[in-house]
């Protein structure tokens, strides 16, 4: 009965939580302008009302009985441990401390979007200092072993260390740097294609038919148009994604729309008996990313993939693609080169730019370096990292709206998701019988039964190491994604 | 400092009520099938929390206190009296009558679905019995002076009696009947080009431009598709407006976009200083359908306005109007001719269909008439009422959704509304300057500067009644509705 009265308890909360995403969606897409100032009182009262329930004094006493109990089972004991984990947490905070963050963060985020319009840093420079000192504060209220970064990077990936990601990150440096020079200093591939006129509503439709073909189940989601492409979800019975479309670029449109429908994917296959509790829920940042990143560019940027869709594709644009083959569409959709914005960046250099990130975020939290010295020492990492020379500091140290938000801890989950993806990949090759073959005919089914088997009818019963354990025999390990990106793009770049 | 605790209780409530809106509207609009159980459970838990916060023992304290201070502006203190009604009508309920009539409601809800699919009124009538003898009960518990009915219809419209209301429905029955069926011996108008093929983009985008010409803000609202229109509001920045388009019936559309872009002007001109507070929300349900009725009938059904708008009608289907005049255009969309279903009926003929629906309500509240009873009563009042034979039960007694849902007392306000649009509108045409010419230009801001000075931004300050006198000099009075019917139709019809 008492774990009843948990799930009870775990389930209202779900539904606000859930209510609350609804508002947020509906801000990014539908909602008109003037309807801001009361949808941003409308979401606090809820968020509010949801700290509230989930520090509540009773849920606390019924995690603590459960939690030394011996009648659960051992799903049951999972859900609890990770409940208590998060509870534990969000009870470290005092109301002055939220009020103070919540705070911060709305000057800080203002100041960012001011600073970034006049392209000065300046302006944004005294609320990022006070932002970095008291997310050295929460890190010391949330404690930590090792580093005090560790305390933030496991509220977005739970288990992420400064200790590993260092590891990990040294890799990348030494392999994939080296790599990229050479990419770079192959002949590069056409897309100028890519950037003639593709008409909006027939890119919509397209869209919409690769969704179809991935078997996102749009009797449980929809897609719409938002500036920024995202995915949120209502239930595992209503996930949203969105996108958008330019009509000079048509890359732009195919890669959110892939991206976001792996998002998609994964919460639709989470298990809606387990809905509001943590086995009803994605891992981490990391593992979710891992969904997009394989759909987008192990699958979506694959060369099986464009011999499937490219008739599709010419259908919809006969003028612009009739000429092109598969393989120029796919070597047009795998052009590396360094750049300084990350979201537009190719997947290889796209690390460089977490990287970068990664480096800062750990010497601010050190206090190692400071908030006046970030744009020289961005702009000196780009030079070292990418090559590339940062015009300025918009379109540098403050095109990312993360720090404002006080996300910091954020960013490595980028670069993680992508190498599980390129790892649980390795694996769906061994283990689903000619898989690219069946991607080659436009049958993805079989992927999408592998991932949810393996990774999303589990939820968050394992977390994200035991989850790739599980799933491909060993911890999360970054040479299947050197392996994936050296055997593509030696073809792609003809470095073999 | 009281008068703040109690505005930031009501603002709470408020939040989660528009959110609960939210949440309604997205179910209507964009919500994919499978959506449907857990978004059911979200608003049940909203509501739940609603309940809970509006009934909280803190409130009731607070509300007290200031109803006998002496300190409050009149509108402060017309605030707490509105609110401390409420409050004691909601604290009467207890939790095992809530959950009977909600579960109530939920199986009487799909008897009534499965009844009107299958035609069989007898898979409804166990359940529509125990929800009537709820009802009953709910008049108890809510108590009244005279009649068991005045208890439900205070719910809809505070202050509606049935000793009012009877003398209403009277005259309607004298008088409305007798010219009706005048106006049914004439010859009848041609309205056979609304039935004419008209695309449904093009009846979108003519649609979005009578609400521009209305003044509806598009910067506060919007626009969506739903099987059933409706307008629905999340703060008085944002109000949103659906409508449904028929291809081959032109009549659809147009007026169920006026009718709630009138709704719809009522909310977005409510006072968003009082966001949460009675003096923010619309007075009553009757009010409301005068806004909605006067912006459909009075103006978007008169001459002035389609002299207006022919044009522009023409200028986006000249096939079908390029040869019909704004008299023909007019005569056509106000054809009055008895039938059997009421969301189709004219003007006119509507109130019939409520009155019935008016003296059975009164007649099962009384337990003078049982639900096994109903049909055959149904059909004789269509017939007697009418001279209609009503086909089958599935298009007679099963037609309407409401009872189903245990709303006794509603349909009166539909009648309210018009009777009270036309008696505003006649004061409007006293009061606003060459109102009919200017709408004849296409200038309907004059009028919507009145209604928004007379009616909308006093939110609930006044009672209907004293809204009515108060803006008219009268209390509600059926001759308006009758001189307007008698010299509209007369001319309409060649009465004269």
């Amino acid at each position: 009965m008492k774990y009843k009265a948990y799930k009870d308890r775990l389930t209202k909360i779900a539904d606000i939580s859930y209510t609350t995403a609804v508002l947020g969606w509906d801000q990014e897409t539908y909602m008109p302008e003037k309807g801001a100032g009361f949808r941003a009182q409308q979401i606090a009262t809820l968020s509010g009302m949801i700290h509230e329930l989930f520090t509540d004094k009773e849920l606390g006493k019924t995690l603590n009985k459960l939690d030394n109990s011996k009648k659960l089972t051992e799903k049951q004991r999972r859900n609890i441990t990770q409940t208590l984990k998060d509870y534990k947490r969000q009870k470290k905070y005092n109301r002055e401390f939220v009020e103070l963050l919540s705070k911060t963060q709305s000057e800080c985020f203002q100041a960012w979007q001011q600073a970034r319009k006049e392209n000065n840093f300046k302006l944004y420079a005294p609320h990022l200092t006070k932002m970095i000192a008291l997310k050295r504060k929460e890190a010391e209220i949330l404690g930590y072993k090792k580093h005090p970064y560790d305390a933030l990077l496991d509220q977005y990936e739970p288990g992420a260390r400064v200790a590993d990601l260092d590891i990990l990150f040294k890799d990348v440096r030494s392999q994939l740097v080296a790599f990229v020079k050479k990419v770079a200093a192959a002949k590069q591939n056409d897309d100028k294609f890519m950037r003639l006129h593709y008409p909006k509503d027939k890119q919509w439709d397209f869209g919409i038919d690769l969704l179809k073909q991935m078997h996102y189940d749009f009797d449980a989601g929809r897609q719409d148009l938002s500036a920024h492409p995202f995915t949120t979800s209502f239930s595992p019975k209503d996930v949203r994604v969105t996108t958008r479309i330019s009509e000079n670029n048509f890359k732009s449109m195919i890669w959110s729309c892939i991206h976001e429908g792996g998002h998609g994917l994964y919460e639709q296959g989470l298990p809606d008996s387990e809905y509001g509790l943590p086995s009803g829920e994605a891992v981490s940042l990391g593992i979710h990313e891992s969904q997009s990143r394989l759909w987008e560019n192990m699958v979506g940027r694959g060369l099986p993939y464009w011999k499937a869709n490219i008739k599709l594709a010419r259908k919809y644009f006969p003028e612009n693609l009739n000429d092109i083959s598969a393989e120029q569409f796919w070597k047009a959709s795998n052009i590396v080169t360094p750049s300084f914005i990350r979201t537009e960046a190719d997947e290889l250099t796209y690390h460089f730019h977490i990287l970068i990130r990664y480096e800062i975020e750990k010497a601010l939290m050190e206090g190692k370096l400071e908030v006046k010295d970030l744009p020289a020492y961005w702009n000196a990492k780009y030079k070292e990292y990418l090559g590339v020379k940062v015009p300025n500091d918009a379109q540098g140290v403050l095109q990312d709206i993360h720090w404002s938000h006080g996300s910091i801890g954020y960013f490595p989950t980028y670069s993680l998701g992508s190498f599980y993806a390129a790892q649980f990949y390795a694996t769906a090759k061994k283990e689903v019988k000619s898989l690219e073959d069946k991607i080659e005919n436009g049958n993805l089914l079989p992927l999408l039964e592998w991932l949810r088997e393996k990774i999303h009818k589990h939820g968050k019963y394992y977390s994200a190491e035991e989850l790739c354990k599980k799933v491909t025999g060993e911890k999360l390990n970054f040479n299947y994604f050197m392996d994936y990106a050296t055997e593509k793009y030696s073809e792609i770049y003809g470095l073999k």
